[in-house]
């Protein structure tokens, strides 16, 4: 009888703690476009980070979350923030937007004007904020990987990327500054001036090197050992 | 002191019938952008609407508030409407938008995609109905008054005001035609098929007639005699 | 020996008549972009043509020869009528434009300005004109097949037809008018308000139907029985 | 008698002299859009030339023509070269385009394929070389004086300028590459990051400081003292 009690105790502790580990997991939702929609990709860069955390021994203490929808611009993701963000309780949500807000002013005529790309990401941050979410901003990473800033979108990323700089600035969130990293990178490792093939497939989305390198940026930032 | 207490009577019986004929005026809100921001200054749409009114010996029912700003898109209304509109505690909202969502793309290359177009013009009307107040929905006019769908953005107006239409009777909202009207109105009015100078002064914003025209249109749905 | 000389005699006279035949062949040259350059495809509209004369029995009056080439626009014409159309010495060549000029407005922000685009389609007739060519002109037929005029670039495409129309007349050229064709079709066959699947599979390129219609409306006009 | 001889003698060797030295005088044209329009102003970058000429005594060596006009891309150099260029026998020709072929994307949707612009480019040159006139390709300055490459037209003015470097060497042709030498002047002398009023106005065209530094870079290249 005593014994009983005793594994009846056990299990019951055994229980509380898992549970209680289980609580601490922290959920990080990352919130995008189609970059990030073939991030849960086998390769992409959140599975490449699930991968990171199990061999990195944190798997238990992270829950990652993908969220990207082909084609987003940064109002599609406050129109559709309730739905996909906040009914899944994150601790931390990773915004990366921008691409598309820059890109659809050449292949439709309706990208997003910088004053509203700022208002609404404010927003976004406001309402995630409300709910003691913390919020991470990533900046665009390229259209094109010409590294002498001769990609027709050039200007406009350079310009998107700054005010997410300062609205990251002005909310205390952190950033992954991938616009930064991108370039940096290509200016080492693109030495013919290629548009595309170092870190994308196609000048937007991610190759094998591009979502490893996109993972370990965003580790930096997102994970901490 | 009888005479006074009669007095005082009646002062307070005044009040009390000119305070309960404040009440009833009905509050409308325009909702819209820069040819609604113009319709408040002399001579513009919404003055004509209230000088009407007080011919007509019905202001004392309505009271008239314009809420345009230039280059405004359906989503700028939706950020500012808290502001701009809620705050006035309106009756009734009349929401006359699309013309920048169209004209924007070919000018900046920042147009509203038709879907989005329609989702933020949903959350507006949602919002509003929310409150109990009346939403009536106006299609944009013109950008261009040529009568042989010549002029550049006929297509997407077109389909725009057909958007508007299909949610004006989703959600049970008054419509005050304003592409079909201008388009009836060219076809007998402009034999020359010019592309301004009919109802515009500059394909987009009224001129006298113009503003008499929308006047009549927007007083045959708003105001009941 | 004379027998001899009256077989060299009659090869001669026979091979005079074949080429005296060959010489009479109307060379027409369909000038224009990807709707053409699929036109000499199996099934395609040159290729209709093709086959129509045969049966009708003046394939040997007409050669047909297709010159379109994806995405061109009127000034990709000017650049290359040299090689692709002077060269190949035509006795008419049919001028088919538009859509790219139109349509890469919005999809590259690469249009072409009405102004420019009678200029350039100016500068091409004037060069076939010099040389004693006749040009024959046809409208851009559809970006989208609605009805209702709500198709994104209606507007232009009504507008370019109008400047191709204008200029069919001042140069005496014939006209083949599938904007009109292709509006009038739709009107009557397409009741659901389709975007496309009625002449076209994809709101610009022909389907088997579209094929046949052009290749009858071209007949029409080019090919006198 | 005698007299009159030697003074006739005189009066025609005179005359000869001078109209010899006036045989002398290089004629350059600056070819181009409004920037170059304005150029004739008073203080205008080719009136800033002329009097510099002056100043330096070459003004009996060259002969300066304005040839610009507002709005005008490539191609409308093509197609008014014969009319307001090789109607004045240049001996030489300053070519400066290109802001228009790049800004009209955004603010009409005609702008220029970079393919067709070198195609265009190539042509003018083609036929300026045909008739032994000498060309002088000049890069596009700015649209946006920011020093971070965040102006929204940076990566196509970058992408465009490589393309006239790129014809230049292949054509013999000597270079003013404005692109270059307003980008590092706007590092040095725009510590604010402002978007115009270092050499421009309005972001694109030239202050009293950008018409000096233009004349100068124009002299440099053009004029030999």
């Amino acid at each position: 009888m005593k014994q009983l009690a005793r594994f009846i105790f056990l299990m019951l502790f055994f229980i509380t703690a898992v549970s209680m580990t289980k609580q601490k997991k922290t959920r990080i939702v990352f919130f995008g476009d189609s970059i990030t929609q073939a991030g849960v990709n086998p390769g992409g860069y959140i599975t490449r980070m699930q991968e990171a955390i199990q061999k990195n021994g944190t798997e238990t203490q992270y829950e990652l979350i993908g969220a990207g929808i082909g084609g987003n611009k940064v109002y599609d993701l406050y129109l559709r923030m309730e739905d996909d963000v906040l009914a899944k309780n994150p601790d931390v949500v990773a915004i990366w937007v921008g691409v598309n807000d820059v890109w659809h002013k050449a292949s439709y005529g309706t990208g997003t004007d910088p004053d509203k790309f700022e208002k609404f990401y404010m927003a976004i941050i406001k309402k995630l904020q409300a709910k003691n979410i913390k919020v991470v901003l990533v900046t665009p990473a390229a259209i094109g990987e010409r590294n002498d800033f001769s990609n027709q979108q050039d200007g406009d990323l350079n310009l998107y990327s700054n005010i997410i700089r300062k609205v990251a600035q002005t909310n205390n969130c952190k950033l992954v500054d991938l616009r930064k990293e991108f370039i940096d990178y290509n200016l080492k490792n693109n030495p013919e001036n290629k548009e595309s093939g170092i870190l994308t497939t196609d000048r937007v989305h991610l190759n094998e090197k591009g979502n490893t390198f996109v993972a370990q940026k965003m580790m930096d930032v997102l994970i901490s050992k």
